[in-house]
């Protein structure tokens, strides 16, 4: 049985962020045989719906076979997989290796040799206010987090300071802030400068995606930058974490942007090879796409999956996470399931 | 129960490459519980028995909590695990990973999503010959198989030629060339223009591996090679790899040189992520080691596992070698076993 359908996702409150503001998602959910895999569709990224059923159905010679076999040899798979989507990859290599753990007794976590004891505290993510009433009641909700990331790049610099400096006023855990793209390289070096007696753990992608070299105009001109910068639209697969190698502080892993698991993996060696920290993070995502990518989460420095958090129903169980403390289901494969199938 | 003794290997033939001559090479075999791992311990390398016992015993309670444990979490162990000699990170890397199989009743190929009938076929090394009646004498026992790999670097370029032109007049498979690094630039650029008439699918490490800059002097002095150049001393660890790229098309990674399937795993990612070609190698090694590296040979484009067909007796059974044609075996953890115990 191969699937793709719609996966609507109502959002608890209003999501504002720089790139807009959503109150509801649809990503689309992938099955193959007793494997769920999720893509996730922001309208901000090209990939539709339609592409992913297309997708699939261009590979569905290569998938009815993997499907008749009692091992799938994941890895093997996905190389020989022809290019797609992103999202599309992503939601088929979720499948297979939810199908690759169920056939073989095991969740995704120790496919890997991870230990789930062993992960980072996820932070939580804070919308962009329209003013500092809300913001203190978004900070009331949030205020025993352990790690909270502050999403600025409002369009008005001195609105994101202030936004950064009440909240660090009143909360003293783990901060960090996400531009979205939202700054030019100039508002970047004088921002950094303003933010820096914040006590930040890093910024992340303040500037625009579409030119790497900026990364490395950027570090010429803060060649001493008191804060960790994290890149984040900036980086899809290899070739962009080889080209900010030396600019970029880090770099933020989704399985949406990269493909999956396993290429979500290869970047992770990557990175650590270019002594660049990891994040692993989520785009508005079920419990689905973010409980694989916390099967990884042993492997981060940076954890940023709170998806599901910003649902007012999530449709699967999956991973739980208690104020940015995640666990992993036990169960074999990615360990998710539907609630109301 | 953890354990570190002499593996001794007798040799079939004494075994001339550029490094020198062997008849008998003794190895180490590490032994974590129920699990094998082998310290390839060439005279040309620096690390000794004696090194890879005190590195054990540094780490020795954490594997015995490791031991203690139902559940092996190998990336997250190894990745925990202090800095030691190569060969020793390799054999406690290759005894955690067959450990890890055993106690999910998995084989290692499986643990890393690969397909098994997906291997490549491996060369076989062909020694330096002393003259012609020598080589002639040693192509006559391996005439019908697809894939040899001539060592050459004898000292003598002329005589390193004819041996190439030699073979290729009598052999029409897969053949390529391993200088062990002993030809300078000069006699690199030389060389290969001698051997291009002769299809050779590439050329190992031609020169030193002391000034990794002398590979892009190589690639700047001969911009389109028609020969693919691949490094194999001049890479340990993946700093050496990128130091590489755009210089040298491919890589030979061995478990010994990288430290274990896990690193060597992540090589193979980056080599990728790279655009290089990729080579499984390994040293005199017994079938503990070779099926180890054997395990990740679906990832490659060339394998060259041949160490236990040069030895006289084997102290293990793993993989299978018939004129090139690797054959995995199917129990769990690297599937070895040891002939007289």
């Amino acid at each position: 049985m191969i699937e793709v359908r719609p996966l609507p996702l109502p959002l608890r409150h209003a999501f504002r962020i720089a790139h807009g503001s959503s109150t509801e998602r649809t990503n689309a959910l992938v099955r193959l045989g007793e494997g769920f895999g999720e893509a996730a569709l922001p309208p901000y990224y090209p990939t539709r719906i339609t592409d992913v059923n297309q997708w699939v159905q261009h590979i569905r010679p290569l998938l009815d076979a993997v499907l008749a076999r009692s091992y799938v040899p994941v890895t093997s798979i996905l190389e020989a997989l022809p290019n797609g989507p992103s999202p599309a990859r992503a939601a088929v290599d979720m499948a297979l290796h939810d199908l690759w753990g169920k056939r073989s007794g095991l969740p995704v976590y120790a496919l890997y040799g991870l230990d789930p004891e062993a992960m980072p505290v996820s932070s939580y993510a804070v919308p962009i206010p329209q003013d500092r009433d809300e913001l203190n009641r978004m900070l009331d909700e949030v205020a025993t987090f352990p790690f909270l990331k502050l999403k600025i790049g409002s369009g008005d610099p001195a609105w994101d300071e202030d936004i950064v400096r009440i909240t660090r006023q009143r909360f003293d855990g783990t901060l960090c802030v996400d531009v979205n793209a939202h700054w030019s390289i100039d508002t970047t070096v004088r921002m950094v400068d303003r933010l820096q007696d914040l006590d930040l753990a890093f910024i992340e992608q303040p500037i625009p995606a579409s030119h790497p070299d900026d990364w490395h105009l950027l570090r010429r001109m803060m060649p001493s930058c008191p804060v960790p910068l994290i890149a984040d639209e900036s980086v899809q697969g290899p070739d962009d974490v080889i080209a900010l190698a030396g600019a970029a502080d880090g770099i933020n892993i989704k399985l949406a942007k990269c493909g999956g698991i396993l290429a979500a993996r290869g970047l992770v060696a990557l990175a650590r090879s270019l002594d660049m920290q990891v994040m692993l993070g989520c785009m508005i995502e079920s419990s689905v796409a973010m409980t694989a990518a916390a099967h990884l989460g042993p492997l981060a420095d940076w954890l940023d999956l709170d998806g599901p958090m910003h649902l007012k129903d999530d449709p699967f169980s999956g991973m739980t996470f208690q104020q940015g403390i995640i666990t992993l289901p036990d169960g074999p494969g990615l360990g998710v399931i539907p609630r109301n199938n």
